[in-house]
């Protein structure tokens, strides 16, 4: 990969080109900032890229292809594939990261051995240390492998920071309850310390009249009769893990938030992880990636993709709850396309936050304003601005030319999923990976490629297919950049040569 | 069926049991109102009830079971079979209609020959007429066969409304777009009365910068330029069908809202249609009733139940933008069971509105109140009051002994869903629907039997599929009275002897 990289050296001069998409984000909040960098910028630890190959590697003419050649440096047989975008930004704004994490029980968490030891974490330490694996997952401790893939916009201070520091996050969520996760024969208490409430048995016969009384008599009432506790949800420990993203996708946001004040952290990026954690996979999902698991040459989506149009539901809920968050500027209501004045009386087809068909509505001036969400596919905006709505960062994101934050409007909240897998921690063994998805439908995966993934169209879906050529039971493919193909067509064939290496002619 | 009600009325005294679901749902509005009923109570127009075979069937102790056995006064072989509940409600809150509509375009409707006959609709007409079916189906205007089941609680007077009216409102928002859907070769005009814009080839290759200056430049500057509408979503006809029925939901909501100030309209209903329009079905669901196919054996269903559990985040977030909604009284987090007091300070697990998963959280003062959704499955209740979140009515609805109004967190928006079906309304001919899902899958449907039902359990579901004989290649079947069979069973066994109707026997 070195040469690669050093072959492209010659174009790097030419290689910027105009627009910052700090800029085409209507001020992203990358620009002219006097504070230090959370972290300096450069590509994923794992590619161990010296500087210059940093450098060479944003070269926009050239736009070499950096892939990991030696896939045993990460586990499961790991495969990367990266390339500039075409110009959009000064450096390549995505991140990727893979780790194995060593999650100890830390005090506070039920156990009658308190273990001060909480704040070793070595594997996420970010000095690269974490690339030596397996060292020390048969401790203590319960080992996650945990691979991240972000998408930056507008700045790459946000994916830099998240690709250091989400897996802290998931780390210290997980210490709460790695001791409850690991006797998985009992359920998870309801409240840590104490047995879990049992439910008489006649208790469930209870009306909804006697519910009733219940309700409205406990908040007078504090010291409810535990006769009212007549319902109590088992939550099982899948439950937990995916809790515990949640909660370090939430706090990853709001680091990013605090850190603010003190250190440049320029735009925002979508997550997108998979972690494995006692024989279980988990994806955890905030934007417009991909995770897919490619099975017999069938995809298999293992997460879907959050974006205006997706969303528009909740984006004009938000915005019809709280119009303040439009700044007078923009409308709730969605049309086919921008009303004009002259059309004012007239009927034209909408659509509001609680409809899925459309209907004709007499357009009035407030029809007139920008809508809330407008484009559509890849051109889909929120408020003219972003076409992603889930992710981390864009604190500090506002309308163009504005005061009106996009904020509020995105969500730092991961859809989770949990995949139940045999062994995965064990390479050369089969992998069945069992998707236990909401409908309760269940699909067998005894050889699985697990592929984190930019947004793809169907054709290269079929390259995805046809191109990675398989390694291990189960393979983790990251395609952390879009256009690979077309990059490698349009300015270097030569960089890549068939089978050079898992992803080296990905078009993604 | 005149017969098996007669031979309950001996029993008719002893019928009623203690308890109207009135006082179950706590003030529900249908206590001691001195206002006229907007419509007599009443069962199904098409069952042709005299009054004391009305009163005769609201007897709780024989509880006879009513079905219709001339299924040729309905279309598409429809049967219907009903029982009073046991005993928890004075007369059966459920309703239930089936009529052909006839949809004539009206003025105002885009057409050169503007057609004052829209108040027109003598199907519609709730005296019974409509029954006589396909006599003017033919005729200028578009017919529209129509099926609807309202599952009532806390009084009969919304199902009652919504029997009578739903289906004007769904005529109303048809006039409107009936010229439109009639011409399915040309797309819906995105404004009334033009012709749909068309996007310049170029200008879909606009940046995001480009739509940003677009998004802020417009509402300063109402005039905007046509190159700047570069997207123009093109709406399908199935879209304006269903955006008719959402309308229409909202309409009916509307009306029972305004009319309870000169009527009485006691309590709430769930609404389930189904309407076949131009060879085309449309399922509109508002509540936790069920449409369903029947097709060899397999049991498709074509509508989603909404539940205080599947409604849980929307509910949530609701409480959580809103929570005045909660009058202080309750809490918009969930907890596995209720809180006692003696747990303040320890962690125990709960759900937040964009949480999927469980995490552990302190306990406070706050947690302490009642939480906005508790229970599980058939006990699950908003605010400890009610068990559906969808539906028609409910106005006055409110916490029991308290101020807090229900009907905030309960939407009048159905979950729409379109099928094809090629010559429905030609009884005879084989008749294939595809469904049109969201994630467009299709399923072909060659003889399918189409069902109207209250949730039902895995066992019921299989009493479905081996009770109902096969009539017609669509069948559509009512089932509008849970426990159907269990009634039967231990007080009518002679009421159902086998064959007797379709639904004779059914349990549901």
């Amino acid at each position: 990969m070195l040469t690669r990289v050093k072959s492209a050296v010659a174009n790097f001069m030419g290689g910027i080109m105009a627009g910052s998409s700090g800029s085409e984000h209507g001020g992203g909040g990358c620009g002219g900032s006097d504070l230090p960098l959370r972290f300096p910028y450069g590509r994923p630890e794992f590619l161990g890229l010296s500087q210059d190959e940093v450098e060479c590697s944003a070269d926009h003419i050239a736009r070499p292809i950096l892939i990991l050649k030696e896939t045993r440096r990460l586990p499961w047989a790991t495969g990367y594939a990266e390339v500039i975008n075409a110009g959009k930004s000064t450096h390549n704004e995505d991140q990727a990261s893979c780790e194995v994490l060593t999650v100890k029980k830390k005090a506070g968490a039920i156990t009658s051995t308190p273990n001060r030891n909480s704040a070793k974490r070595r594997s996420s330490l970010p000095n690269g240390e974490g690339l030596q694996l397996k060292e020390n997952s048969e401790s203590e401790g319960v080992s996650c492998h945990y691979w991240s893939l972000f998408d930056g916009h507008a700045g790459s201070g946000a994916a830099v920071v998240a690709s250091r520091l989400l897996q802290h996050h998931i780390t210290e969520q997980l210490q709460d309850i790695v001791e409850i996760l690991k006797n998985s024969a009992v359920l998870p208490p309801t409240c840590l310390g104490e047995e879990p409430d049992h439910t008489p048995a006649n208790s469930r016969t209870l009306t909804r009249a006697a519910s009733l009384r219940g309700g409205v008599g406990a908040p007078g009432s504090p010291s409810t009769p535990p006769t009212r506790f007549f319902t109590e949800k088992k939550i099982p420990h899948e439950c937990l893990v995916i809790g515990a993203l949640e909660s370090a996708f939430k706090e990853m946001d709001l680091q990013i938030e605090r850190e603010r004040s003190s250190y440049s952290i320029s735009g925002g990026c979508t997550a997108l992880i998979v972690i494995c954690l006692l024989g279980k996979l988990y994806v955890a999902n905030a934007g417009d990636s991909r995770a897919i698991i490619i099975r017999n040459g069938e995809i298999i989506p293992m997460s879907s993709e959050f974006t205006p149009e997706t969303e528009r539901q909740r984006l004009q809920y938000l915005a019809f709850m709280q119009p303040h968050l439009l700044g007078n500027e923009f409308t709730h209501l969605e049309f086919p396309r921008r009303v004009q004045r002259k059309e004012l009386g007239k009927k034209m087809l909408y659509r509001d936050f609680n409809m899925t068909g459309w209907a004709y509505k007499t357009i009035e001036d407030d029809d007139l304003k920008f809508p809330l969400i407008y484009g559509e596919g890849k051109k889909a905006r929120v408020m003219a601005t972003i076409g992603v709505t889930r992710g981390l960062g864009d604190h500090d994101l506002k309308v163009h030319d504005s005061n009106i934050y996009i904020k509020p409007f995105l969500s730092s909240a991961p859809e989770s999923d949990a995949l139940r897998s045999c062994g995965q921690s064990h390479p050369g063994r089969t992998h069945p990976v069992m998707k236990e998805s909401g409908n309760g439908r269940a699909i067998s995966i005894p050889s699985g490629r697990i592929i984190l993934t930019f947004p793809f169209t169907k054709g290269d879906a079929e390259d995805l297919r046809s191109l990675i050529p398989y390694h291990s039971p189960v393979e983790i493919q990251y395609c952390s950049q879009a256009k690979l193909r077309k990059a490698t067509l349009a300015h270097q064939p030569s960089l890549s040569p068939p089978g050079v290496g898992p992803c080296s002619s990905l078009s993604v």
